[in-house]
């Protein structure tokens, strides 16, 4: 008898699969709208704080650059704080009633792998806390300061979030066809806004970051190239040496 | 009686864990070593015959760039055609006799998911065929070209290959230290020289390109904004804005 209503317990969330195994689950006690106005406002302040910062280390901080800082804030935010709360807190997250919690379990809804401790997720969350996060934050700074590490640091970070989206994707979408097993709520809000929705923008944005820098650095190494030949004519007319100290020999040979 | 056998069947296999349901399974006909010299010759082949090509398209090529050009050649014909052979062939790998099929299985006693057709090991190797395998090729012919497009695609799929590898790892040892299951058996050939030493190239290596590419990008992007500024001033010391013809005004206000 206890081994029933144990069982029954068990079952008694709005998760799916039907079948996974949620005894400590706590139904959210806010409403859906209250949680999105307090994550909305956590996250503009935090955008708009990064943002401003940026300004004020360098005035002239074009639009694509501020927008640049505010991708990257917003990335760095949610990777460090919010996915940083769901690796230390994911046994308990089921019946867990903070915000951030009562947030997860919202979420949940279209992917029960986060409140199951799914050993997948733990490895890609763990990684984005731990190196994602800060690369961020890290690309944020070097934009501020106009130090050309950003550049690397976008490719390096686009290519993290456009494989790890689409392992995410993949491997839920996988356990569906292949076994028939959800980890979503059919429904169109659930599936649709919430899964394939709330991550389309890991997608879109990263792509377009990841062409646009590919084709930067391509370019400006290019024409880097271009410049130094110049600058030894100059040379040649001034009969001058000078400007080859900024054109060390041996970087010349190995990129020309 | 008949279950009885058949359970029987699926167990007599060599692979971990023993209760991996494998009745399709067939020992392999072919010795290790017989199987090792017949990987070692195809593998030497293709980056010989890279190599070479590259050095026949670009005679300086420096060593540093042969071994560039051998390290991404070695990884395109295992992604393409190794782990191809897998995709293709993962529902029928426990039992197949070709030259691949065997090194698979012998491979597979150190980490059985690829005789099982596990979800996430099929994700990642889908995805390592269809994108790292082509990538791996274009920085082999980018860097024979001194196409400058290989330093960002060095990163793309250098940080591809450590998030992989990281991954990769990372799934199955949580498994292990959450549930106790291993892929893997626990001899020191198979865990230790199979399972950690042959994927550890993909963590160093990666590593070492990555950090030098990185470097590379940061210092002749800064360089080339040093050397734009120099051309600017001598343009003030001639009286002549022809060098400005080497630096496109809107590019320059976006990166210096």
């Amino acid at each position: 008898m206890d081994n029933v209503t144990d069982a029954a317990a068990a079952f008694a969330h709005p998760y799916y699969p039907v079948t996974a195994a949620l005894p400590h689950y706590v139904a959210n006690k806010n409403s859906v709208l209250s949680l999105l106005v307090f994550f909305g406002s956590i996250i503009s302040f935090v955008v708009f704080t990064a943002v401003a910062g940026a300004r004020n280390a360098y005035p002239q901080l074009t639009v694509p650059d501020q927008l640049t800082v505010a991708w990257f804030s917003l990335c760095g935010f949610l990777h460090c704080f919010f996915e940083g709360y769901f690796i230390l807190n994911h046994k308990s997250l089921a019946s867990d009633q903070s915000l951030f919690g009562q947030l997860w379990k919202e979420y949940a809804l279209s992917d029960s792998r986060y409140l199951t401790s799914d050993p997948f997720m733990l490895c890609v969350e763990s990684f984005t806390v731990l190196v994602w996060g800060p690369l961020c934050w890290a690309i944020v700074i070097t934009t501020a300061k106009r130090n050309q590490l950003r550049y690397p640091f976008q490719i390096i970070m686009s290519v993290g979030h456009l494989y790890g989206v689409v392992l995410y994707y993949s491997t839920s979408l996988i356990e569906f066809y292949s076994n028939g097993v959800s980890h979503s709520r059919p429904d169109f809000l659930y599936f649709w806004v919430y899964y394939i929705g709330f991550n389309a923008p890991w997608v879109i944005v990263p792509a377009i970051i990841l062409y646009q820098t590919t084709i930067h650095i391509k370019r400006h190494l290019t024409d880097r190239a271009d410049v130094v030949a110049k600058l030894n004519r100059i040379d040649g007319i001034m009969g001058d040496k000078s400007w080859q100290t900024y054109v060390p020999q041996d970087e010349e040979k190995k990129t020309s």
